[in-house]
């Protein structure tokens, strides 16, 4: 009886060859977001809103989480949302905004693309692409952030297995971008009472099968603003290189992800709380 | 103790005055394919190759699956697949072998379209635009093709509830087009014996649900060509309005999905044993 | 990189020298239950309320399925249920109540036996033993169930794989006992819009690897009165040698499970349908 | 449209009425396992081999484990295995070297109970009864360790529900014993690359919704002996009261779960590096 030759979702799959392997490559990738360093021994804060909804907004958050240590802002100005009749985002206004904030603050900003035509558009305002979990195997936007010089934060689909996120990330080294940050940020299960279930044996396995630095989500993978501390000490203690979460100056008032976003005073409690954890794996959080 | 809040995946999800709701249009649409239209009594069978392959395997396939019964013909053009290796597709070159046999045959032709810079070049060789699994959450995409005025074939993603799958039918409405087909392709379960799990539940709930018409894709469902038969009986026996099928002139040796095309003596035989039950659940197939 | 040797989950798993394979056996294997052959051509329908819950219930819904065809009666004497406030059966009383209607209908009885203690007590009493869902691999009760000399009807996990089964199965071969009725009850999955994922793909594999019968279980399979009949069409159409439903005389005042029972009319109604799929398959159902 | 009403698998679930819920008893339940206290802010190792071998196999691993700082000694004597054709465990014979080396060595003694007949043997030997992953819900055992007066070790199963899992220990409060401690052991999800997914959001939201300590098994929930290190220290991290784990003295020859089973030496140090952890979230280990 012949069972599926083909559950592995290519002919050619994952190998050590792979652009991505650590076989092939064995010293950690190192990504660039102007200056700041991911995939060493310090472990990378990024913080900020969902989605840019205000100047007040996005401004007070960016430079609370930047007096927290964060190292670079996140903000959405594009936004995947399931129904048409939810806030999109504000678009170029929120990439301007984003820019200002970036000015004064000195933090690198990361931002989504989520079409192939607006890829020059954010590459212009922004120091780093994200490619969000619904456009994972959105093959022809990888390939044109591969196209641009900037790193690209690549998030792995909610039902990817490893190898596909790793194929997905191949799509972007083969078009000659190496600065890919591998981001974990839950899985979907049968179960339903985390939004999520946040993989954290996916960090110790993408670092063993891929040289690129791999970065965790806990805000996203709980969909709970009182399990993100709880989750975000153990990517660090699980060996993650980073961090990415939603902060809110205001979470009751945020237009989107409110409940999953941590406010100012819970960042910075966090932050202390983190760097014990990092000192603990004999690694650091500036 | 809070639980979150917001398992479903948007703040305004599927409702009954949802465009693609049944509430609000309680008779079902017919979309219309150059005069095929799916969503009456008629079952419609779409068949053709996984890919473009050659004029040869192309032609070939085309006029076998006319004789058969077929009344669309599938063949892709652009092709996502999970490595960046694995044959990408003729591009342009299969657009115009499609529309060559559309031509002589007759039948209307539906390729996938990944990119929404492709939507107009692919608009101008074909008959229905299909929206693949990967990129059913590709919004960009989707508002592209529903300002088209072609019909949709929009593929379930493979983690996608539901709700979701008609939250993404929801944007292309919205945008103006109501010649939408919902397609039950597999979803992504722990079982690794077949390719997807089909879930054959969803058209009844998908039915219930929309207005849209609904159809069933069993190659890719089970991913093994043994298989196809036993579950495109239960796709028609359950209320199907249609099935697409990989059909291959020489299975053994296609480029793409091989072990799960129908050769075309397995597609003129199963075509025959359909009839009997479309048949007896009151339906026919031409 | 090693990754898991051990997916499957057992170092020596289902192979084709198991017992219930079908390369051994090439066979299909009938069960017979006092007389009613599960396995040939005829679709045999097991029906019958969840719980045995009064004399009146029981023997109402008895009178009522066999008039319709139903060849063998259900009901639950030993109930499992995920809370310990839930109703968990009448127990030997119950019982009781199985032996005496089936004396009047003439119709076999199967019931599920939940503890290895209860095995001899529930033979005295039933012509199948049925291991639920959440025992499949309660190995010790299946040893006991293989020991006995009754037919047993084996309910997949909710969980399993398709190997897993099989090798459930293969426990009570092992002890001796042959006549094994597998039973597709739905799988757990991400879909939250019916109770479980019904798999028909189960049947044409486990028919493929197994000379063992198949049933499917529409009611538990997607919780859902009004989706009942299409997945029985489609489980006659898919190959399935029978299935196992939930009737009641009043499903609205049912204890257990009422959502998901068919009332006396309906199961009536699904009845001549049936005949119909069966017939356009080439099989019957008396 | 009726969607299923009954998704919770049980008309009563759980509620903050329930025995286990932290609203009706604000306070962590500590569980006495001979003096060994869990749920404290010590947090407890339990190790040892999957299955006792054999006297020279357990005697070594056990005296190592506790050298290394091991609280409790864990050892199955009865395997509940996929196949009829695997190593079944020692059975009595096992339960009396567990005897043998916890007189020795003081160690308190875990071991698996799988069938309801042999919880009285089992207790007469050992020091808490594990209910493994496969017979969470098995209710008449679950019925009867909660009569016994031992302190019992309830593994949540690979693909049960938060919900279900606290109702599987209601069954067990509610014959009176108090004295249970829930273990995430990793869920089923469609990822292979690992033997199950560790669900470490599990553990804050079973200490959120109940007052039972919480323990984590990296070893079933990886399957991977190199990435056993990396989960246990996220499990510390994360907040679990305690960690279960499997050790080899010589993990090569081991007949069962070789491949997932720490050898003496990463062992030691890795309760080493653990100290570090817990130390850093204000705990301890011994």
């Amino acid at each position: 009886m012949e069972t599926n030759p083909c559950n592995t979702p290519a002919n050619v799959g994952f190998s050590i060859s792979s652009k991505v392997s650590r076989t092939i490559k064995p010293d950690a990738t190192l990504v660039d977001i102007k200056g700041v360093m991911v995939g060493g021994s310090e472990i990378i804060v990024i913080a900020g809103p969902c989605a840019v909804e205000s100047r007040e907004q996005l401004f007070e958050t960016a430079r609370a989480v930047k007096d927290g240590g964060a190292r670079i802002l996140r903000g959405g100005a594009f936004k995947p949302r399931s129904s048409p009749y939810n806030f999109q985002g504000l678009g170029e206004e929120g990439l301007k905004l984003l820019a200002e904030i970036r000015k004064e603050t000195g933090l690198p900003v990361v931002t989504e693309v989520m079409d192939t035509r607006q890829v020059e558009l954010v590459t212009g305002y922004t120091d780093m692409l994200q490619v969000g979990s619904r456009n994972m195997q959105n093959y022809p936007l990888l390939k044109e952030v591969g196209m641009s010089r900037k790193p690209v934060l690549l998030k792995r689909g909610m039902m990817a297995t490893i190898e596909e996120f790793l194929l997905a990330a191949e799509y972007i080294l083969n078009q000659g971008n190496e600065q890919v940050i591998l981001c974990e940020r839950g899985i979907r299960t049968f179960e339903t009472s985390t939004r999520n279930t946040l993989d954290l044996s996916a960090v110790p396995m993408l670092k063993s099968l891929s040289h690129l630095p791999v970065i965790v989500d806990p805000s996203h993978g709980t969909g709970l603003r009182w399990m993100v501390p709880a989750m975000a000490k153990a990517a660090v203690a699980v060996g993650a290189d980073g961090l990415i979460m939603e902060v809110h100056y205001k979470p009751e008032e945020a237009i989107c992800d409110g409940y999953q976003s941590l406010s100012l005073n819970e960042f910075a409690q966090l932050m202390t709380d983190l760097k014990k954890i990092a000192r603990a794996v004999g690694r650091e959080i500036s």
